[in-house]
């Protein structure tokens, strides 16, 4: 491509609403441009960033013999009625009227649409299992889009759909998805885990997201190097710690005291001059109509989605106060397992398990025991009810462990029966029963992606671009384009390299060659091709954008050393 | 693919609500579902298809030079506030509200968006020409949706934009779009016209449509087999018929007649007992404030367009019936251009100029002249103001004409600065000088343009597609699976045909032949390769969907007969 028509306006200075790497680098190298606040127009060098990467994943679904189809943006409210999600779904999912006054949904993801479609037109095992999946814009309206196609509005994404006869079946089509998500973002040369997820409201039993490691990402995951356990913050398991069995039965008797007003951890610690980590926290719920009282140490918090895993609950809500008032006969601040009725459930996280000599509310207002001991004064069932934290150790070979902020680019789920349930999606199984399908779910978003990869490969001129993405692979320069000889050597090139296969991008502006090279630097595809003053000795400059690297050759070495950074590829 | 767990779900019968053989076939042969009227699910084959001609039209685009970019799909209101389009395009653009209650339009075109993205960033003639194009799902609100994919209100376009710094320039890159589409909808198999076309609300100096034959098509072109031209029945040229001057000032002297309570040409035609050919239609309007009169043979009808365009006007009105009273003496359906007041501007279609002893309103009510005589009674402009019709001849050939009805595929226009001077879109030019950019646009329907080419390519049977746009190339059909000699060849022949490059649909169902074959019709691959009996002595049968041939052929001929209908093609 030549550059002097190519659209592809490039900005020499930072734009000042880009708070991150990736956001400037896009603006700047005219890969994008803003058209409403988290809607983005790709322009040609984007674009082909974006194909680069959809055909990428176009290879690897294929290869697991995913079909690929393409859904409606346009989604009927009754669709979406009966799965439930349009009330449940809020304010992120965009909604229209058309001429005649029916309502519709901008699809934001297609469970629904897909479940209905199955549920319509499979009706046996012998047709199972099925993964389709579909490339395609989607629409949320973010509360807060930000940096750039990271968090937009309207959004590129891979999304694709299992439906299996048998829990085995999901297993395997959910195996196949994690290999080919493994191998989309490695082609796509990025530094990414795969890692243990809570599965959230969308529902299902098992879930990995793919988190690139970046410090403007939004999750949190929490990885322990020497045994490779990875997972999500909000999931990450945390072992029970050593307690001494012995000292459960000894020490002070515990002792009730006067803490007028001291209702919070902060408070109570304060009051008593005790440490945090000294008081137990206790939060009362409701778990599918039983009271429960959750219960971890001081410095801890409890995570919600633990909690309810423990106990097994399909639903879990905080006890209103007056609820409290009335089971605890005091109010939040000052309830606490020691003396609390028979008709409540206490259940502790293992940080409690060895805190003797604690303090807890005596479910009388304005005092706490101290002293209090577990199993001694009060009796719980302990488990996993607290998020990981700085200090504790692998839940799986107990080494250290490093907390990493990421960006979340792929996520998988088990979806098991959640949507063919809702939307009558059944089949018929070997024996005539009608069974709902089991299903999985799975989803790569496409433009945050490519923001991803640049937010991994930039240095201060500008973007890196691994050779697979790249926009192109060659950026060919010609120092003084009103040099007959390095124009002709430099056209001669331009013909010869795209005769090999290779994409070239090649600066035949009239412009200073100062301009050229930090422009080739922003835009920063693999290699640069320089033709300058030995152009007349048939030598001329390759330099490596990732290394840096520079290399005087004559032309008919270039070949070899281009193959040894990038592989012609057909870019139909 | 194997056909066991493809999702390819087919009809035995017809839906009882597709009107045309497209949409039947489309629903019957698994390529589509519906999803809300007018709202469409590609399933795996139809994507396949799409995919298949998207990649045709890429290839065809890239070669010209143009730009493959992405717009969004989400246009701010202010956008087609400043085109004045957000009030002009009507209901059938879908509008939505965010959650911060601003107005957004879903992109039913891009010229809007484009345009202001252009006036952003393209500021000097040493950027231009420039032309891109997009590939993209668009939204309009048809008010009665129809023929499956063929007017929905959800589809695929491809769409694109040039950006001319001169007339010539847009002449340029518009033949260059011409031939392109000529090359695509050739290489997609379809028998095509590219016709003369009004510009119509777009506006614009000059257009072309092309125009598939079909009897579905909601559009008349007319066609000359002598000569080759061709035009849309709204644009076709109508020759001024031979008349005879010397006549213009002989027979009867005009006689004015009391015709009461006849207005209509049918009304006068009965009661003077004249046929309707025999009458001067008078209607009259006001054209950029000047009043006018245009007369027309009583058979035939004013063409609105075409009188602007003799007129030269740039806004024409139908004049109301209190001015034509006010300015004529009579209400409508006795006025005529005898006699008409001297401020009234008389414009006579090339129909009426022979008409010696004409029937025509006397600008009194209740009253007509009869054996009127142009030229002598009245003096007029003569020009092409009717609409071709039956009995008319090739305007520039004077050969037979025929008329055909088609379905447009695509259209392109020259813009010229509409939408750039709308938009604020300049450019210094090499004086420095500000102008607008000169545009040119150019759509084709994906979507309506595969059932375009069902229409012309299917049988009683199902499809017959064109090889280059065939969903896959080979249909192998193991006849008896259970049998070990044929299943095992058909495996190994599956296999090795995908090793040389074809794409094979492997019906590996366990059902019997006849639906195997009958299905194979439906879904119309180009090429059928059975493994029956024959089988054990290594021959197998191809046949030929487009032209029912059969040949029963030892393995190691079938390669060459194999090239002989299509070429391996790489899918990636």
């Amino acid at each position: 491509m030549r550059q002097q028509h190519y659209f592809m306006p490039t900005l020499r200075d930072n734009p000042a609403d880009a708070e991150t790497a990736s956001h400037r680098l896009m603006l700047r190298a005219g890969l994008i441009r803003q058209l409403a606040a988290g809607v983005y127009t790709y322009l040609p060098l984007g674009q082909r960033v974006l194909r680069k990467v959809q055909n990428i994943i176009r290879e690897e679904m294929d290869k697991t013999g995913a079909q690929e189809m393409l859904l409606p943006t346009l989604h009927p409210a009754e669709l979406w009625k009966r799965s439930g999600r349009w009330d449940d779904y809020g304010q992120e999912l965009m909604r229209l009227k058309d001429r005649h006054d029916r309502e519709f949904a901008l699809g934001p993801t297609h469970e629904e649409a897909v479940t209905a479609l199955f549920g319509n037109e499979v009706k046996s095992y012998k047709k199972l299992p099925v993964t389709v999946y579909q490339i395609q814009t989607k629409f949320r309206d973010e509360r807060r889009p930000r940096f750039g196609v990271l968090r937009s509005r309207e959004f590129v994404m891979k999304d694709a759909y299992s439906f299996d006869a048998s829990p085995e079946g999901l297993n395997d089509s959910y195996r196949k998805m994690y290999e080919a998500y493994t191998a989309i973002l490695t082609r796509c040369g990025l530094r990414f885990k795969a890692v243990e997820a809570d599965s959230g409201t969308i529902g299902g039993t098992g879930t990995h997201e793919f988190i690139v490691p970046s410090d403007i990402g939004e999750d949190t995951i929490v990885c322990c190097d020497s045994c490779g356990y990875a997972a999500n913050i909000e999931k990450a398991e945390v072992a029970p710690a050593p307690y001494d069995a012995a000292a459960e039965h000894a020490g002070q008797p515990a002792e009730k005291v006067h803490t007028p007003g001291a209702r919070t951890i902060d408070e109570v610690a304060r009051y008593l001059n005790v440490p945090q980590r000294q008081i137990i926290k206790s939060v009362a719920f409701r778990a599918d109509g039983q009271t429960v009282l959750a219960l971890v140490r001081g410095d801890y918090e409890i995570n919600e989605a633990k909690l309810k895993s423990v106990l097994g609950a399909g639903h879990l809500e905080m006890l209103p106060e007056s609820a409290i008032v009335n089971e605890f006969g005091s109010a939040p601040g000052f309830i606490g397992p020691v003396g609390a009725g028979p008709s409540v459930k206490i259940v502790a996280d293992y940080s409690v398990r060895g805190m003797n000599g604690a303090v807890c509310g005596a479910n009388e207002p304005d005092f706490h025991w101290v002293n209090a001991v577990p199993e001694r004064d009060f009796h719980a069932e302990y488990g996993d009810l607290r998020q990981i934290a700085a200090g504790d150790c692998c839940p799986r070979c107990s080494d250290e462990i490093t907390f990493t902020k990421g960006i979340e680019v792929g996520h998988i789920f088990k979806l098991g029966t959640k949507y063919s349930e809702a939307m009558g999606a059944v089949f018929l199984d070997e024996n005539g029963q009608a069974r709902p399908m089991i299903m999985g779910c799975y989803g790569i978003g496409i433009s945050r992606m490519i923001a991803a990869i640049i937010e991994q490969n930039h240095d201060a001129d500008g973007i890196v671009w691994p050779a697979a993405v790249a926009p192109f692979h060659i950026h060919l320069i010609a120092v003084h384009l009103q040099d007959k000889v390095q124009r002709e050597a430099a056209e001669r090139l331009y013909h010869l390299l795209r005769e090999q296969g290779y994409e070239v991008l090649y600066d035949d502006r009239d412009e200073r060659p100062g301009v050229k090279f930090k422009d080739a630097d922003l835009i920063g595809l693999p290699l640069r091709i320089t033709v300058g003053k030995k152009a007349a000795d048939n030598v001329v400059e390759i330099s490596v954008r990732g290394t840096g690297e520079r290399f005087e050759v004559p032309e008919k070495e270039l070949w070899k050393l281009i193959r040894r950074y990038v592989e012609p590829y057909d870019c139909k």
